[in-house]
């Protein structure tokens, strides 16, 4: 594995092309389809995501929306910038990305950590970006190091992003795909035995480890209690809330939020006086999204009639 | 408020005489009761409380043990170790303690964070000090910042140790005992409400408020995750848990170690292999030994009886 | 002191109208002089500093430059924002200023930690922002709790910034003016007795403390290496250092960034491609364009007079 | 490389017989020379180090001295402690040492990091076990991640701890000694690169990488302010200063302390009130008492012979 983003020789095609927008420190890859007559949709990928695990549901939403679909920093083939991964700084690439490619107010939804991007751009973005936010399974208070409601990210995905940091590294310094395998398979964590395959996933190629660390580490909400971004949220939200479960052996979170998390971010997201939707789904795996697109855009859309123009 | 503790006049009398043992570092402030050819036992305060809160369980106990209260630093009359405060440190004070004052082996007994200490001294002591370790009402697990299991320190007596840091400071350098009653007044908190009284309490005036900030921050704990200290004790061990709930208004946890908690402790402390004693107790307050020492020392003599000599 | 900022009381009347832009998560209030048909600049003010700091620098420049000065966000009369105090979020709220109130390229100067706001805006701004930075004794490395050169935040300005955490507390929550100035006596720190006055100075009553919490803790730059940030430097640079010294009690810095520090800043920056000017002022106070106007201004202009439209 | 202490299989035979002794929580492995009716002295190694760096140096001390030299936790033989490594812990093991293994006054006499836990056994051991220390080219302030003096542990030997963490892991987890080597081998700091050979040397095979981490990270003396300590050592101390000097290519310190932090560290110990000697020796490495044994020897005895019995 190289290390240098530069020289990484990873990539693959897919069913959309790919463009960049310099947006000052970095350079976003994104895709989009569908016409600009249509809503603008901006599409946020969960943490080890590009922007093509969004490919069937870009084309399925073609038909209604303007889709844009984005690698944030650190993943796909958007600029790694070590040292320098953080909620804020993630959210306000998007905030540019929005003002310089977009262009005119979008509902954005983002999955898992991208779900909490979601709310963040509710609450931080640009007076009238943003229309509304689709939080998909999004990971409010556990991920982060010490939270206010729940379990913390040690106690939920934490043990996972442990092992890339540890044997990966940041940049791929380490780049021990088979001693990540070994360490995942003997975990007394069921999270951190989630995949060790022989062949490194495509999109674990295009991402950069370093997001493992800094969500272990807890650095990357330092700026972001979301206590008070939840309380703060400025448009209307869709939170989706997928298979979760307790890790019997260790008492972790299974899942991206727990009950009683989804409960509290409904609670907070309510009383900053926005319309807070909720859809618990059971039976749906994480990454709804690229798994079962149909589902997600028969969800996306429903919502999406119902917001202001 | 004098800073300064080597001119704090703030102590009163009390029914035994004190006494203090030059450790190296500190100078630890100790009562004793009873006679040298009954048992040894070592009792151990709370955060915030000094020896004296045992006075009563010293008087009930005399009659079968030789019994010591100590002052742990930074509480009672011992010195006060401005930026050394851990639970490494407070423990190796009682390794010493025990090996220059006790001088034999010994029966632990510590409540809350004390508790903790009891079972520290079980793991980590010097060969042969400890006999027993009961740990009352003791804060496992929930006295970490980032902990394995259940609520963190900051999802349970956190709320109150912020206030004592802030309002208080480290050696009452800010001492605005006023500014503390207010600010708890209106916390969202039920702990922070704790207590809010006109006249700074006696075992208040006696304690150095930096323990507080360092149990809020976290540091107290930095070497000692409380999964690896409770799979590492040596001897039997006795876990009482009181009075436990949940605060409605935030999902803190009310009392100190919640069901979770008491359980996960018990599973790894018998997986080291030593006899663990469990009694649950959640009509008593927290500081049974203080409040209740008829209870108390029923509990304990009838626990330590099973000890071997 | 009132401590909510909604309520604060504590303004007074300046020789320019004040302004309030939405930024989205703050409104950032701002003054400015002169016309649109002249090159725009943008004032950033100290740590502690308001935008009037500037009033007779912007008298002078108006005179050839469309002049705005802003208040950051916990100072002045902007927003405060518990919690979320970072240079990413500072200098993002600059992005938007310029955005959405600018709305054209402009050159950038700041003071102090405005200065490394200013190298930021350089780095970090989107396309086309800034014309140039002028970094009026900025405080380089010396601002970082962990820095790779010379003295850190708590071998420079951090003895003070304690004292403020300590005394003030977050958003005025403690508010012991009187005891920071006793504390601020008797410190053996030259910087944290600074200042010390009966009456709490106008630009402290509009300064959120938790701005001194985060600078002395260190999280206010902990996405921010300055080595990294300033190899990141995209436009011409113009670094004014004033003066400097060494503590001799304590072995601190004195000033806002050492001779090594400068050095190793122009190292960095000129390896980054751009034209950097210097500018030493040994006899300067450190807030130059406060106290000094005239000469700050004919630094500025002459400076100025060579970048490219 | 075995990941587990237990199954190490790394040892080679030495000129004295090795043996054990039980702490409590650790198995502490040491050696010893001379006789019983000399007087006592403590030998620690620095960082990486085990016991038998000092063997010759132990055969020229026997005939004056009975001399015990020891492996810290996590070095040479002695027990792992995982998430367990802090000065006070690494002090306090010494302490049980010399309480039940030396049991008399002993002159210590450490190295490097092993020359802070001098300094630290004369300032916090119990009362009379130490007679004097010496700290030979102890790390004074330059082992700190947040220090009060001069250049940080991130300035200094941090950069090559860091390779350690990475490419060797807590416990060997990740055993890369080849990316190591490659590393170190390209990086800009001259300590990195300080040692990369095809072989592991056996030191390194007897070490834990933890502590490389612990002090990169700063958590290793996260209760041990260098300056608290240094005011308060209560024996006379010999502190000497080898090969120090500045990387040109990054400024930062090679060496173990500087010339104003070993200035510093004397006039610390000095407000104690002991005895301070120094001797510079510019000229040597630093470790000394292995690859120059008679000069260290000869110093060590001058030294001693003032020591009051």
């Amino acid at each position: 594995m190289v290390a240098d983003p530069a020289l990484r020789d990873v990539y693959v095609p897919h069913a959309y092309p790919e463009q960049q927008a310099d947006l000052g420190e970095i350079t976003m890859n994104y895709a989009e389809a569908g016409e600009p007559d249509k809503p603008a949709v901006l599409l946020i990928p969960e943490q080890t995501g590009s922007w093509w695990g969004y490919e069937e549901t870009m084309r399925l939403l073609a038909e209604d929306f303007h889709v844009y679909a984005v690698d944030l920093r650190g993943q796909g083939r958007s600029s790694w910038t070590p040292k320098r991964y953080s909620f804020d700084n993630f959210g306000n690439d998007l905030v540019r990305f929005i003002a310089l490619v977009v262009k005119r107010p979008v509902v954005v939804a983002g999955n898992s950590s991208g779900g909490v991007l979601a709310a963040w751009l509710s609450a931080y973005s640009m007076p009238g970006q943003v229309r509304g936010a689709l939080c998909e399974d999004a990971r409010f208070f556990s991920s982060e190091l010490v939270t206010t409601c729940g379990h913390s990210i040690r106690q939920a995905a934490g043990p996972l992003f442990e092992l890339f940091r540890t044997y990966l590294g940041d940049q791929w310094n380490v780049g021990d795909w088979e001693g990540y395998c070994r360490a995942a398979a003997a975990s007394s964590s069921q999270v951190a035995r989630y995949f060790a395959e022989d062949e490194i996933p495509q999109h674990m190629q295009e991402y950069d480890p370093e997001w493992a660390r800094v969500f272990w580490e807890g650095t990357v909400g330092m700026h972001l209690p979301h206590e008070r971004m939840l309380s703060q949220v400025k448009t209307p939200i869709l939170l989706t809330q997928h298979m979760r479960g307790i890790d019997p052996d260790t008492g972790n979170l299974i899942g991206a939020l727990s009950d009683e998390q989804a409960a509290r971010a409904r609670q907070l997201m309510e009383s900053a006086g926005v319309k807070v939707d909720y859809e618990s789904a059971p039976d749906a795996v994480h990454i709804m999204h690229q798994f079962d697109p149909p589902r997600y855009v028969k969800i996306f859309t429903r919502w999406a009639a119902t917001l202001a123009a």
